[in-house]
């Protein structure tokens, strides 16, 4: 980490950038389908929000919890509990200034487990599906965060 | 982003940084203001901790779900889901070495839609008022993505 | 903050990479414990999940909400809700070019205060000590976040 300064600047960044900003991308996409369900199924959160559709039932009636709803926002949840973690370590894995080719390893198979693990869940694949799409994308941020670890290390 | 090494010192990246911090702590509020609600409505999620406040109630009683502190905790779910997505690709951007207005602007709608989507989630706005606060900030932050992955695009 | 891209090499940026990724991978272990307690328990958030524990009971009935496993997930959701910002915050706090002293200060008491708060939550020890770990934890993110926005101030 001696010239962390020019590193900043190198093809492991730029591939960062781009891996990032689609994982990112895909994570808030949940957010848009959530609203989306929410607004075909009549299904709220808030009696204000009844108001965005037109229905006959009772206002009250529509705010309610939706089994296929709390799906979305658990894939949401997970995205959230993973997906910012491998954002936070692998800029500071970035760096560290690994070998290109070990660097698009780690991204590819972390964005790409996390599409899998999305499609898992939305579709309700059979396990074990999701939860090793799930330990695969876990176990590429930990091998990132060694890094960061053994390179950095100042205590 | 063929100077990236440069960017990072530049008045862009000063006012990302005042940005992102504001709109970090406006999120953080919402943990301070969930606790106050606990305490005032003495509405707790854990047994234990219905020992920081006097009543003369059975505790059990104490540790339940309430409307009021539902909603200040949607609101900050929501700020999750939405802030660190833009602090992060925000970071990327600032990087790509944007014009400083395009940039200002981009932050400045940003912080300026979340503070309005507070407001109109706490004080329950009538609807779209809240929607649409979402997703101008949504649609900020995609912009910011976009030219994230086309300036520093390598897979 | 006048030659922040020279602060990126420094020792506070070392201590402010190593920090961060042992905090954040504190943050993902409660991940695992939750995968954990879900199997050992057979408490789960989705049919489909039951399949991957044997059991001779009515499936459905492991579809169901544990106060242990809910336990770990308000005390993992809490890391999010302050580990992220910390971890956000201090990125550009170390990017200031503070006093390696008081940077360390900051990092190593934001760090013991999640260990005591993940520690008082999991084993439910007597308020005020989750509260405390807690709020020291925010207002050494305050603190930092003060140093960001008066040093950076670019509105």
């Amino acid at each position: 980490m001696a010239e962390v300064a020019h590193m900043i600047d190198t093809e492991v960044f730029l591939a960062f950038s781009t891996y990032a900003a689609i994982v990112i991308l895909k994570m808030m996409l949940m957010d848009l389908f959530t609203s989306y369900l929410r607004l075909t199924k009549k299904v709220f959160a808030n009696l204000e929000d009844t108001n965005l559709v037109k229905t006959t039932e009772d206002r009250r009636k529509c705010v309610r919890v939706d089994p296929d709803v709390e799906r979305v926002r658990r894939c949401h949840q997970n995205d959230l509990e993973n997906i910012i973690p491998f954002v936070v370590i692998g800029l500071l894995y970035a760096l560290t200034g690994p070998d290109l080719y070990a660097a698009l390893l780690h991204f590819r198979v972390f964005v790409g487990s996390r599409f899998i693990h999305t499609v898992a869940y939305l579709v309700a694949l059979p396990q074990p599906s999701r939860g090793l799409a799930w330990i695969v994308g876990l176990f590429t941020t930990f091998s990132m965060a060694y890094r960061v670890i053994t390179t950095a290390l100042f205590l």
